[in-house]
């Protein structure tokens, strides 16, 4: 038995306590000041108000100022909060570590430096560290195609456990695993966190498809834009590859479960894919995000860092100008408010026939 | 203006025949003994009963009979049969080929030898033909996502022309190519049609999760399969790519509009995923398959002819016996009647942990 602590209590945190706890580990989910309704909830009925299963009874809830209680012994602790918090669950973590605890995190999301240098979340959950509790607590990463709700229901789910070591990986990975729920490992943290930061922004993109017949111009036919939404998907299946790549990952990870097997289950559904589609409508992303009620846009806080950042990576001669032309668009219309014109012409390289060089397979210019 | 002479009146070369005559071409269907009715009906009213589009007028429809007036002059030549058709329209074209004439095929699928070696279509199109027809009419084929219907539709489509011939290429691609059906090119034609046959093969299994949840055995909860198809798109997507290295194609033509590109608008909807949706509630093929009507489905017949390679080429020592997971329980599903039990363990290189090594990225097998 494995002493788990969980930091944060949203959906897909909280799921994995299942597998967790169907291994007969000991699991600790520690609420963010965010989540005290939640916690009170988990302790009195073991249900989660946003996941349709009940927890496993040995799950158990704490408040944040129990947070030292329920860290105390853990061999794992997993972050469990957003990309917008990664700074506050960093510098939380960094007074509650147990010695040698591994530590895996969920947040998914790149932020950008002043120069457009593009970091992972993993390296910044990590910066208020000490340099002891930086090299010994090597900090992994989940990837890979994963709806919370399925995870709590026992339902297949095949997913990537990412990091720099090895070994913590496969300790990792075995706490994890059951029949249900599948663990491969990668040593490629920054392709898959690429990978899970990029998904989110190209679900969006795939989303706009969705909308583009509902906007008041359109030809009203009901024809589905599947074509459309496929191009869109391929473009950033080859932007993915390309990212990971600029970043010092590898390109290939691009290429199973953590790049197109979650850009799959993520273009599927969701809230990014939701926003995409009134984009496509015609909407603004600020009405578009009031129409949902302002969630929490992890693709499109992704694809106005990243959008921002290669102008930046262009003058420093680390991009071409004319890279990235999907993310670049999806920038233009989240951020700058400017109408949707997909810029086919610019993708896979370019389009034979136009300005850009007629480059064929977009895997030759990694 | 060019002439076009298309075999074949199925719905994907019938909608292509909108970009040629928007570009001003002179297009002209010549049905197949199967398709008197159709001609009929397009000679009289310019509608395709397939399609929910009018061909525009200029669009002209030949009987069988007529194929040598229709190929008259021709420049290029568009082979609309399917798979099961290729080597009767190869057979019949090598006696109306006009000199000169370009050739693009869009029949999807592999076949296998005796030895269990995989030939791609295009290959097979050619096999009647004199060696000078060979070699004066390169045959090049379109991969991507294609909905026939959108095309028609003129909704925004992005392909590829794939041949060996980059001249040939870049003349069929400017023929076709509209601000709506966007064309690339690329000459690794083995990587495309590898692609193209086996899309069809893995959509086939993404549509078994729809059906999982229908089993009478299952537990009845309304949630979806997303994360299960998730897996299943990516070891898709890891199996294309292997198997376009194998047959001596890119495997990166498997990571855009060729490969994930046609996957996604093929696993969304359409025969294949209904016969998986019937194979995943429990039926047997050939009950599923009489379900639906006994449709064309040229991602079965590529399921059955490669799985039936795949020993062939193991015990020739060209494929590990474990590759291919995916493909080889397609075929046990659907060719040997075994129920469904998806060998989650041997996917992505073997889930560590388990029997199989613990490769990590499945690109590193390549």
């Amino acid at each position: 038995m494995t002493r788990v602590a969980v930091l944060g209590t949203g959906v897909t945190c909280t799921a994995l306590s299942v597998p967790l706890a169907d291994n007969g580990h000991d699991v600790r989910l520690v609420g963010t000041h965010l989540d005290r309704e939640i916690i009170d909830r988990i302790k009195t009925s073991s249900v989660h108000p946003g996941l349709d299963e009940e927890l496993p009874v040995s799950v158990k809830a704490y408040q944040l100022e129990e947070a030292s209680q329920a860290f105390a012994g853990a061999e794992i602790v997993l972050s469990g909060v957003n990309s917008f918090g990664v700074r506050w669950a960093g510098e939380l973590l960094a007074g509650l570590l147990p010695d040698r605890a591994l530590v895996i995190a969920i947040a998914k999301g790149l932020e950008a430096g002043a120069d457009g240098e593009l970091r992972i979340l993993t390296d910044l959950l990590t910066e208020s560290w000490s340099a002891s509790q930086r090299a010994s607590h090597s900090v992994s990463a989940i990837a890979g195609p994963m709806i919370a709700g399925e995870v709590a229901a026992r339902r297949d789910t095949c997913v990537v456990f990412a990091g720099r070591d090895q070994a913590a990986l496969d300790r990792l990975a075995s706490a994890f695993r059951t029949d249900a729920y599948r663990v491969w490992t990668s040593t490629d943290l920054v392709g898959c966190e690429v990978c899970a930061a990029l998904k989110n922004c190209y679900a969006l993109g795939v989303g706009l498809a969705h909308g583009v017949l509902e906007a008041p111009d359109a030809s009203g036919r009901p024809d589905r834009m599947h074509n459309y939404e496929a191009a869109l998907f391929a473009q950033g299946a080859a932007e993915m590859r390309h990212m990971a790549a600029l970043l010092g990952g590898d390109p290939e990870t691009a290429g199973w479960l953590p790049g197109v097997g979650d850009m799959y289950v993520t273009s599927i559904g969701g809230r990014n894919v939701q926003v995409g589609r009134l984009l496509g409508a015609g909407a603004r992303f600020e009405d578009a995000s009031a129409r949902l009620g302002h969630p929490t846009l992890e693709g499109a806080a992704a694809i106005r860092e990243i959008g921002e950042a290669l102008p930046k990576l262009a003058r420093r001669g680390m991009v071409n100008p004319e890279d990235f032309p999907l993310l670049r668009h999806l920038y233009e219309v989240i951020a700058l408010d400017l109408p949707l014109d997909i810029p086919w012409r610019s993708f896979f390289g370019g389009e034979p026939g136009h300005d850009r060089a007629t480059a064929h397979a977009p895997g030759t210019r990694d």
